[in-house]
């Protein structure tokens, strides 16, 4: 199935590029209310289902034991910047279960934030803290010692995190994760693949509470909790999912993944959204993401007008002149 | 009309992003030999035309004038990756017309490179001259000086040298070049939309000199011949155009533009390329291109495996981990 071009880049008077992707917003009963392109296709979900991955945390007592602050929960949950304050809680967290920033197995790159890359420039050369990811492996590395079981090989598919981790998304999004469907993510954990329509169905769940345990619904409300009220440490300055949290306050969830995945959870609609830009450009992926949002939230008009400009934003360039524009196409309109 | 699928990224077993092009070979004369999707649609060839806005530089005795080096008419083709000798020759050319690095309007940006970047962080912040146009920059302000014009608004569509590089352009394509088609470039520069059909056909009379003034043929054979000769100065350590140009010699003149726009000339099949990615990603432009020279260009086995690789790239994350590979769809192959 061929998915609908949703977003053109404007330069000047013409269409400079363009991009196709498929978009499901779901009940937490599993009924699809929009869809545009392919629903059913695998797509890595990649970080965008982070806060899945870090239920383990809650669930099996880490963050309990650990005394974890809503901050660190957040950045168990993050794709963070690599920002001072992200570096920082990161190591707290690595601290209070009794571990060192070599634990750390996501593997090191520079801060995906400029001014931090620049400062970490000048005073030598990244580690695996500033890895956006290395919340989430600090998370993994508290629930292995909550579990009481060897730490090392945390990020293998076939330590008991990695197994607890493919429970809770197939119990969210209902599908079976084997083999056929499992890769290596960026930071070397499993990444297995999910037709956007069940993403959609699990983010749902995961804003409501509903269609899993009660146990279970206690622990993603808290997690939920941490990011809405923390939303800089999920992502960092001037980022796409801590902008729109800190908008919305707890009336939207939302991550993003690599690869131009995003996944939202709207818990007073009781709706999920997942969306995938076929060619992987998160500049589309987000615009997109905005223009849902746009769509399925009451809003005020301060609100449309902030949502409308992250769904269709200017383009400048390296002197500041507006050269273009994003611009959402009648699909999604 | 639909451009196909030509690239496919791989995630483990899955296919998880894809990539629509279009490409056009043609000879000298603008007879299209090779043919994948929309060759009519006008396309902003941004910095893939570097090497022509660049040949007023030689035409209008700005080079002999200030006695330009190989490598200095070949920053004047670059999209230069702002390494220590990038940046030095670019200061080189502006002392020689008698210009100072403030005279550059490109804007900053920080180096492409990333240990380049490290270290302007470390002694500083970027400036115009690290902007991988500041070469190109540079080349307008020499032509401006040659003219004896005014050379503050070198870069406005109305300045004397950009009436120059349209006219070189509509010369080599046989585009007329009118405001519906014009925006503006990154750096600021006019960039005119043109078809890729003509894109090609121009590039394929860059190569040999055909279908153009013989003085012209001479200006473009000087500067063709400085970025073969000098590829390191057309982008920089470990990037394609570089990598491509040391490959072959001169039998290949390759530059890359935003959006996914690659041009080339392969002067002894007497062949110009031109390609855009629908949806701007680099990644699958540069594949393309590396599957197209296959494709035409005589290859020793040695030559094969290597413009192979640089085809079907395999992807590893930040612990050096085989997560996947770039593959051609059968469009391409």
């Amino acid at each position: 199935m061929e998915n609908p071009v949703l977003i053109e880049m404007i330069r000047g008077p013409l269409v400079e590029s363009r991009h196709r992707g498929a978009v499901a917003v779901s009940d937490f009963e599993g009924q699809i209310l929009f869809a545009l392109g392919d629903l059913a296709a695998p797509v890595f979900p990649r970080s965008a289902v982070k806060a899945l991955q870090a239920l383990p945390l809650i669930e099996q007592g880490a963050a309990d034991r650990f005394s974890l602050s809503e901050e660190e929960l957040a950045l168990a949950c993050a794709s963070h910047s690599g920002e001072a304050a992200h570096v920082a809680g990161v190591e707290r967290m690595l601290a209070k279960a009794g571990l060192k920033p070599s634990d750390l197995r996501c593997g090191a790159h520079w801060p995906i934030a400029q001014a931090a890359a620049a400062a970490v420039a000048r005073s030598g050369a990244p580690s695996p803290l500033h890895n956006n990811c290395s919340g989430k492996h600090a998370g993994f590395l508290c629930v292995a010692r909550a579990l009481g079981v060897d730490h090392a090989d945390y990020w293998r598919p076939e330590h008991p995190v990695q197994h607890l981790v493919r429970s809770v998304l197939e119990d969210f999004t209902g599908a079976a994760l084997g083999e056929v469907v499992c890769a290596i993510d960026g930071c070397s954990v499993p990444t297995w693949a999910v037709p956007l329509r069940n993403l959609a169905h699990g983010f749902a769940k995961f804003g409501v509470g509903r269609g899993i345990s009660a146990e279970r619904a206690r622990a993603v409300a808290q997690l939920r909790q941490a990011c809405v009220n923390k939303p800089w440490y999920v992502a960092g300055t001037g980022r796409f999912c801590t902008d729109v949290m800190q908008l919305f306050g707890d009336r939207v969830f939302v991550k993003t993944g690599a690869e131009g995945i995003y996944c939202a959870a709207l818990p007073q609609q009781g709706l999920g959204i997942a969306l995938k830009c076929d060619d992987g450009a998160s500049r589309a992926a987000q615009a997109i993401m905005a223009a849902v949002i746009a769509r399925v939230l009451p809003l005020t008009a301060s609100e449309r007008a902030a949502i409308e400009r992250l769904a269709s934003p200017v383009m400048r360039n390296w002197n500041g002149f507006e050269v273009g524009r994003v611009q959402l196409t009648d699909a999604l309109r």
